[in-house]
């Protein structure tokens, strides 16, 4: 049985819509309980008639924008309650879709790094050109800034996680850097690559560029948070933006009207292929418990897979495995 | 009348398509004069038949990939000696869709900043979701690493940009974070900031993220030079990934193409919505000179364009308006 730790609340879609994906995972999958943390008359309501979902009752719920030093005065949390649940081994894995900020102090601060990691590092799988095929990015915002050493625990926990958990048997793995040649990017880029390239890392292939990541032939690409921030950011914001101008290309006339009706069953695997929700989330890696933090406006779908990576962490030892790096 | 020098060789597509552009260019603009520097039997070719273009023979190439004391030792290249043709005097303005990196360090080094610059920014205009609004971001690569000096500097370049040529009123001035309250980012964007806010910097608007640059509200981003051109080669990475999507779903199957018949109208509006190549390319702010780069594959229309841009930079005084910054 694997223990999965819910923080309900906080989510820009409310309760509702999580307690659809708990439900749906939950009649899917026997060998997986949930613990609830949240407002009970809210969760009852939201559970009615659910058999065998545990809810805890919290009374407080954690802002989108929080201090670290705030995340942790708010212990009746639902965020708190939740990740204290797995640094007190009640349950194996801790899934939110409340506040990025507020998720990563508190799972780093409670659960703390494995020994041997010396940044833990928030990890999302990118869809790329190919079908079914992603692109594992680290640190995308845990850190600002972080050191070659950083980069080079970046580089072991993604290969772990692109073979364990998307079972991609020979992870190819980038620096990412403003150039392919080593020796490009700054003194922590240039310094990791040389780290990596020395100690023979398996399937270290050099710097990449931002603009071949989604190419469908990166499995890990390692980058300090600040960069990697900006390089999720922009991607979204790209696809987001082209997409609106798609839309306004079909509604532009009559003629554009009835072309749509043509293609939609095109377009219908295009937005299967870009669509982000299918990787459920980000997953903090590094710390002592599996912390996996859905989008924030995670509709059922999106939450229902964040809660499937994390059995799938659970499930393939990832933790215990980077545990090993260390030692 | 305008001088403006032109190196020749080092792009993608060949003299031949650059000579396109500048004889385009020269019929319809005869207040401009060119100097082109290439290899003179290649470009007495492409010139062939049309007057008022001065050749000046060169022997050398400056590769993509080039060291900048390497680029000092080719004197003789086409490169070198179009922005050499601008410290002393001859020409305004160079352009140049050859190597990135030979151009920046041969600007800076040849060019020099403009006292009161700390350091000269590579500053490129992003399409938007408004026809026809460009993004100004800089530094996009110039750049690793900025103090929140050198951020200050790119506003304040930024800012004339928008204003002299492009003709935007009142520019509002973002600094690229990771989150928008104030604080947030790594310390030079915090000290950035605080400088700009504390300065009452006309237009600043504080920070924004790289989902929201592209939306059409954002006149001028500043970043240091590595985060810039992560932005930069995201937003062409995810653009293309779409582009390569679109094509696949419209070459579904009889209905998806018959559904293209119909709705190419509306995507022709998109695609040029979405063409960078209108803008040009390009421009190293901060050094004595205008100087522009167009992008390594520019075909005439870009480069065509990058041209324009290298006019309106002198028209407007553009480098007289920066040496106020110092003043």
């Amino acid at each position: 049985m694997i223990e999965i730790a819910v923080d309900m609340m906080g989510s820009d879609l409310g309760p509702t819509v999580l307690a659809k994906a708990v439900k749906d995972y939950h009649r899917e999958h026997k060998d997986i309980h949930f613990t609830c943390f949240g407002k009970e008359n809210v969760l009852k309501e939201a559970f009615q008639g659910e058999e065998g979902i545990t809810i805890v009752n919290t009374t407080e719920v954690i802002p989108m924008e929080i201090k670290p030093l705030d995340f942790l005065r708010r212990k009746d949390s639902s965020m708190y309650r939740a990740i204290e649940s797995v640094r007190n081994k009640t349950c194996q894995a801790v899934v939110s879709a409340g506040s990025t900020g507020g998720f990563i102090s508190g799972a780093t601060i409670l659960l703390r790094n494995i020994p041997g990691v010396t940044r833990a590092g928030l990890c999302a799988a990118f869809p790329t050109c190919r079908k079914d095929k992603a692109a594992v990015i680290l640190d995308v915002g845990a850190n600002n800034v972080n050191t070659a050493e950083d980069l080079v625990c970046f580089a072991k926990m993604g290969r772990i996680y692109a073979k364990e958990v998307l079972k991609e048997e020979n992870p190819k793995v980038y620096t990412l850097s403003n150039g392919l040649e080593e020796g490009k990017g700054t003194d922590e880029i240039v310094a990791a690559y040389k780290l990596l390239k020395e100690s023979n890392f398996p399937g270290f292939m050099g710097n990449t560029e931002a603009r071949e990541v989604l190419d469908g032939e990166h499995d890990v690409v390692v980058t300090p948070g600040f960069s990697g921030n900006i390089l999720l950011k922009a991607c979204e914001g790209t696809a987001s933006l082209v997409s609106k101008l798609t839309k306004k290309a079909f509604l532009k006339n009559l003629f554009t009207k009835i072309g749509y009706l043509f293609a939609k069953g095109g377009f219908k695997d295009m937005k299967e292929s870009m669509n982000y929700k299918k990787y459920g989330g980000a997953i903090l890696l590094g710390v002592n418990g599996v912390a996996v933090k859905g989008h924030g406006n995670s509709d059922a779908y999106a939450f229902y897979n964040a809660i499937d990576v994390a059995r799938r962490m659970v499930e393939n030892h990832i933790v215990e495995k980077i545990e090993e790096i260390g030692k």
